[in-house]
């Protein structure tokens, strides 16, 4: 089936849809974007991804080119086109064309949307939870979600031979963030996380303040130590929602068990963003 | 005039060579490149740059799908095609098409070669000197030329409020490399310069091995402070050979004018690059 890619103000069939080998994006990574994911067929937070594609475009001096409501539009006839159980949608801002390879004009970036079809971690995963390996490593300019993944794609053999989903990323005391996720840990009832120099997640500020009445909760400086002594970890990401963590470079945390912190978080996540029955999961 | 690319294997007008919006260089920044100049129309130290691209490639588990010598026809027929009085010459290579923004295929990479006018500093700016700013930053893997520039472009608005060349990354402590050249200082007749974790310059490198007779060359740690205390500073790059700089953050590097090691190593290589009577330049 040929899928269809919105660019530049046009959807089109993927044959046709081209980027420039001049684009800086391509050149020099000069890039943002963004994800997120159907539910139910429909944009899922779709304002909260638009406000972070927003301030991601704005500290590389960018800014999207089109209207939200355009984006909105643009995504629904991608999915119509696309037909996808479950999507997940990628929308892409570059500095544009540059023709010697450094300058670009950014009042012509290049805009992109792309679809994929949603891939979710095996409901054994929220079972038995997860393993990361630990990365020195600080993500530049943390705040943005710029298409820079080096660190984490050149780390994929060592996750993989781990049997682990991801990188945590730590800079010899504190550690930040996963590859492609916000990190939690629960340490005697309290869920902490860092909060500087990471992105802010649009799964994890919802779930958090869905939980606010429940459990106290502190963003704040977290040592990999007190990763290693917390009671529970997990993760939260567009496409996999709560994920449990019960291992961190093959030392247990915790118990080596889903907690039942971990476990009560999933059960809201689940329940506000697939319903009552959790049906869609 | 229509300019020609070199892509996965051929060599096709500008309008006809199309990157996939689904390119892991474009959607996930995981890629790297090599820059090379022409000097009186052909390629300069084509190896030096090859062996620099096979060693970026292969620091990201990629390698140039083609060998040397179809590298060097393809940039001579470009250089025919294109018709540039001196060129630079851009090799990039990236992870190829991913049909899910993550996973790729490192046996089919994304393989091209653009040509550019070459654009030479003024030469006045050689007589006077040029200015940088400092940045704290670090370049994520820094013995790779990947495309990541994030933090040199992010930052040109600031390089250009100075009337400044380039950014200078340090760590609070040490200095390490410019945003696109290798640096260095002349101390009580002694050249010094950064070593680990930066990129290896081929001027750079050549340009010591010609000045290793005539001046104690040290590589090694290089403190901002110390280079603050310099007698002179310079930096050296494909496109700019020996380039001197006399001011760093708007404070002088020794007396603010261009300094006769400096000088000399000016003349060193334009003997070696461009002939007796640097004709080219």
């Amino acid at each position: 089936m040929t899928r269809y890619i919105y660019l530049n103000g046009t959807i089109l069939p993927e044959e046709q849809a081209h980027v420039s080998p001049f684009d800086i994006g391509l050149l020099r990574g000069y890039a943002v974007f963004d994800l997120l994911r159907t539910v139910g067929g429909r944009p899922f937070l779709l304002d909260e991804h638009l406000e972070r594609l927003h301030n991601s475009a704005s500290q590389l001096g960018l800014r999207v080119p089109v209207s939200d409501a355009e984006i909105a539009t643009a995504i629904g006839e991608l999915l119509k086109l696309n037909g996808h159980a479950e999507a997940t949608v990628r929308l892409v801002l570059t500095g544009g064309v540059s023709p010697d390879g450094m300058a670009y004009d950014p009042s012509a970036p290049t805009f992109f949307i792309l679809t994929h079809d949603l891939h979710e971690p095996a409901p054994e995963l929220y079972e038995r939870g997860g393993r990361l390996v630990t990365e020195l490593h600080h993500r530049e300019l943390p705040k943005a979600k710029t298409t820079n993944y080096l660190t984490m794609l050149r780390n994929k053999p060592r996750t993989a031979a781990a049997d682990a989903l991801d990188v945590l990323y730590h800079d010899g005391s504190l550690v930040s963030e996963t590859g492609s996720a916000s990190f939690y840990v629960v340490s005697e009832g309290r869920i902490r996380a860092p909060h500087e120099d990471v992105l802010w997640g649009t799964v994890g500020d919802l779930v958090l303040r869905l939980a606010a009445h429940r459990f106290p909760i502190e963003l704040g400086e977290l040592r990999l130590d007190e990763v290693f002594a917390a009671d529970e970890a997990f993760i939260t990401s567009t496409t996999r929602g709560v994920l449990p963590i019960v291992e961190i470079d093959s030392r247990k945390i915790g118990d080596g068990e889903v907690g039942p912190v971990t476990r009560e978080l999933m059960a809201i996540w689940t329940r506000h963003a697939f319903g009552e029955d959790g049906a869609k999961r």
